[in-house]
């Protein structure tokens, strides 16, 4: 029993809050992606969120570990994810008396060995500008996506990589801009309207890209949630009115093999896989 | 000399294309960031990129692992950085006789103890829908975004959390549209134009929020490629008219105290990150 009582006394004390910290070189996006990733994993835990980017020399290290000692006043020990890459800096931030999680370090020996190549000792740059051409990419793709949206231009449908089509409220924009602003992607999309059901096939103006087409549903209860947001205690927003217009959106999809998702279950980073590996898109 | 030869036939043969796998048991991203933020460390290899994702069953995984078998005819080990957290699954990968960088299970075990607490077993749903909250946060944030591109609505700017002002082809779109789909933050963004100098201050619709502008330049010779891009030839991408126009954003972002930085050499990413840094709207 004395075990037991021992064991207990050393596991997590549930409720209290951890800080955790994103230290990084760079923009932070890596560490921050990864370490939250890892910190999904334990629910039951309430963690305070802390990104710390562009440490780049000791002294702004030596700052970030006051920072991160003075905020501490008792509490457990931190976590402090980093992708820091400078073995200098790396020693630094040791004095901050976390929990230090590196992200980077180990796996870079691990590919250095199977690559049999020296990993380059620059700051983190993925996050960087990189080429002009994949800058000038997204910057089209995402121009595109704006002229495009909620079927406000019809022009040059015929280069778009995906034409997203959906009732009102089912997910069609965050999931264009995530597709435009992270692959590069030309991406329109097209709003299914009480006009455009009456008709046999697809709306006109994408009819002649329906190997394009990709459908959005969802369920009536989330899109009448949704819409409500938007406007309370409308028709529009009604139960009976999503209810209908979402049968009527799948029976277009199934009716012209265009392929379609449920997104009432789905984030837009998952709308946006499956969209790719749906259309081929994605290597 | 032998040993020499020998050392450099065991080095990395470079200009030889090797393939790097993302596998997931989701959507992939968490996989292909911080795959990639490692393979930049490699710039003297080539890498072929594959993003396998919603890998969630032993048959799915039987499947991508005959795909890896089959591309490779001979080459080098394949990279598989993975991100699955089924022991079931992982150990079927193991049969793709590829170089394994298990990028979520080391740190887990490390986080385990540090923690005192068990990760859960569900696949990795970092990415997933979350709650509902996020999702309205982000959905409004890119409709925002949206209405207010380069100027077109001057409506409840006073929500904005940032504006951002900047002459045409500084990187104002795309820079909005990342803080808006990653960080659910409200941006408007605003064009400086030739109308826009002559006065003191700053133009008159943004005036009222001078503390929320942030500004971005360029240097001329980018921003002349840029608008080349879009006008080729004309006055508008002139270095002549580019050097003015930037001169004079720099004097009124100094004029009024408008943090700003130089878009020329940074990413969308970093610009985002240095903008929430210097704004302070990241915890």
């Amino acid at each position: 029993m004395a075990d037991r009582a021992q064991r207990e006394s050393q596991g997590p004390r549930e409720g209290v809050i951890r800080d955790a910290y994103f230290v990084s070189d760079s923009t932070g996006i890596t560490a921050e992606t990864l370490g939250n990733a890892l910190l999904a994993n334990f629910p039951a835990l309430t963690f305070r969120r802390h990104t710390l980017p562009f440490v780049q020399s000791p002294p702004e290290a030596a700052r970030v570990v006051a920072e991160i000692r003075d905020r501490r006043r008792g509490a457990d020990a931190p976590i402090i994810f980093t992708t820091v890459k400078s073995p200098q800096i790396r020693e630094i931030l040791d004095d901050a008396d976390g929990v230090i999680v590196d992200l980077l370090g180990g796996h870079l020996r691990e590919l250095e060995t199977s690559l049999g190549s020296t990993a380059s000792v620059r700051a983190g740059e993925f996050h960087g500008v990189g080429d002009m051409e994949r800058y000038f990419a997204r910057m089209r793709a995402v121009e595109y996506a704006i002229e495009h949206d909620d079927g406000q231009s019809m022009r040059a449908l015929d280069i778009a990589d995906v034409i997203i089509i959906a009732p009102s409220r089912c997910g069609k924009t965050p999931t264009t801009m995530y597709l435009a602003l992270q692959y590069g992607l030309l991406v329109a999309n097209y709003p299914l309207t009480d006009d455009d059901f009456p008709a046999d096939g697809l709306p006109r103006p994408v009819a002649p890209y329906a190997e394009r087409c990709f459908g959005l549903t969802t369920t009536p209860l989330r899109l009448s949630q949704v819409r409500h947001e938007r406007r309370p205690d409308s028709t529009y927003s009604s139960l009976a009115q999503c209810t209908l217009e979402i049968r009527r959106a799948e029976d277009l999809y199934r009716r012209n093999r265009v392929p379609f998702l449920n997104s009432s279950t789905k984030s837009v980073e998952e709308m946006s896989a499956v969209i790719m590996q749906s259309m081929r898109l994605r290597s």
